[in-house]
């Protein structure tokens, strides 16, 4: 993020396709159909199916490790097919582009001041747009477009608002709650909680000062995964900013249970 | 697919030997010490293990999505290190390249008028070649030739013939089958009927008019998988223009129990 | 490795951070910003977790298909955050990036003549270095700062030694011993032992003289995977130099129960 001139645009992919299909390679396709030079970059496609919220999560804490001018393609999109819109956010520099159903909300505003347009423009869509596939017909050509020099007027007009996501995060009396909204590769279950949820919540020097509750389990937080002995849990502050909960060598998704949406608390010890 | 010039040239890569072992980047390191300007892009390493034709339904289904001048490399190869034949079949403005087991077959004719040609030139493969590896030591390599200018004839003489996949669909009075050819990360069980044949068999307007029949079930054909509630199975003609069984929010193949070569049969309500 | 130039350089990747959550995304961001034109190359990034000596396996068997000038960046990484060095290691015109715990060790002896360094330049790392991921804090900043012309010198202080993961192979009176080091997607189950370890114990044309044997299983060895009926197991030189065991269209590693660490004895018949 550096500013540094990119000669190739970049364009990022974040589906719940998976990898097996061809889908991915097939938007893939479309792009340099209309983009030649552009550099095109997975984050993710393993999403889980329709998890609409952990891929607005994984999304928001990647993009920001592109460089500006980088454009980010996300399609997680139960509704392809009905009246759902499609839209291009540019935000901080950046392009994200996929349905308005959220999946982009947590990344624009991570990102910068999100400006919204609704994705209006038949001409920079396949010829024939199937019921089934926008990420090829719809939103593939639309990033490649902007990566080729297309402007945000020819995406579309502006939208006054887009769907956000809420964290559902309470703070009452001595109580910060949040939800799960990831569990990684390593079993690591990220929560809605920011470090600044935390440190407004109890200010600084809160590691001491505060246990977390998940379930029946009760843990401390630390600053990595070796500050408890193996296989104990603790939380911590993940490389993205959000407070997990984790265990040292081994998946604390599967010594807790934990679920997407499982609420997590944080109180005085 | 516009004719634009492609600065790079692009390799595509289909396999069935997964992303754990290092194998595909191997075949990509043998790729670039060639054609350092190739631009390599990953449609399958994820096809069951030794399924030519799901492979070859992948390749066909994606293909067309890139540019004139893209080279697909296919290798799902069982008889590696017999005496089956290494072919390019040039087609349409693209090269397809791998085994003659039929996996080019369904891609090299939906993308034009193919002409093929063995593989004998030596001096295009590593300078040892493997007994098991012939992705990262006969495949690759030759690709990555024709990618830095190399020849048709270079590659090595035309074959008058190339092994051809049956999609193994009859039409009787009034029937019409086919077989599961493949089935994708969201279960949809696709079939090997095109739209092309089911509109010739029962003309046009025969969504109002069919239904399908997988072993017990019998479904209608929509447009999109909102069209019937959550659970609920249909038909219909996928992105790549094959009809499939779906399910409106969840796996149809399980739903169904969906097997590849399972029989599918369409006939009038 | 024909020493011609490469335009781009090559960065490769190797983790076991799966390909989910967008961590390796994040490594791809971070490179991208500091060496926009570097070409960067996945290898593997389904190790098993934690599991060092699988993946020094696959990089030292995988890196040698890249072209001279290719830099390659492996994370297996338990130790993250503890006190265990981030080194990086110049060898046969390669560059090899990552934690000093043997993951890079034997990629550094098969590419030449290695030359390790000690990272120690703060100003190639992210501003804030994260408790949890130096992939994308420190190991992928270094790599692309290499890309972008960066010295050696610039990288820290030559180290006199680093980690050498040991192979584990002994050769006894007429018989060599080694372990399983890797079982692939296929179910091959490769061991530490190369053919010249083989070639040295048995003299040429030891394929005939010999015999494998894996727990209470038995097995001649063979040039390729049809040398036998389906479902016999056999062993063979794999395409990257080691001894394995395999199977004909099934999977040995199922069949024989294989698991890492798994001792396997080659005697004479």
């Amino acid at each position: 993020m550096n500013g540094k001139r990119v000669p190739q645009p970049i364009i990022t992919l974040l589906t719940d396709f998976g990898e097996r299909d061809g889908y991915v390679a097939a938007m893939k396709g479309a792009i340099l159909t209309v983009a030649p030079h552009a550099r095109i970059i997975d984050i993710s496609h393993g999403i889980d199916r329709h998890n609409i919220r952990s891929a607005a999560y994984v999304l928001a804490s990647s993009c920001t490790a592109f460089p500006r001018g980088s454009i980010h393609i996300a399609v997680v999109d139960p509704g392809v097919g009905t009246a759902r819109r499609a839209i291009g956010i540019q935000t901080g520099g950046h392009w994200l582009i996929g349905p308005d159903n959220g999946i982009l909300s947590w990344a624009a505003d991570r990102l910068g001041k999100p400006v919204a347009h609704e994705m209006t423009n038949r001409s920079w869509m396949q010829r024939s747009v199937s019921a089934t596939f926008h990420g090829r017909d719809v939103f593939a050509p639309a990033a490649a477009h902007l990566a080729a020099g297309g402007s945000a007027t020819q995406l579309g007009p502006k939208c006054s608002a887009f769907l956000r996501l809420d964290r559902g995060v309470t703070h009452s009396s001595r109580r910060l709650v949040g939800t799960v909204v990831h569990i990684d590769h390593f079993g690591n279950v990220v929560t809605t909680l920011l470090e600044d949820d935390v440190e407004r919540a109890f200010g600084r020097g809160w590691r001491q000062r505060v246990q977390c509750r998940i379930g029946r389990y009760r843990m401390r937080v630390g600053q990595t995964y070796a500050d408890v002995p193996a296989g104990s849990l603790l939380g911590l502050i993940g490389s993205a900013g959000h407070l997990e909960i984790a265990a040292n060598a081994t998946s604390a998704a599967a010594s807790i249970g934990a679920r997407y949406g499982t609420t997590v608390t944080v109180t005085p010890v």
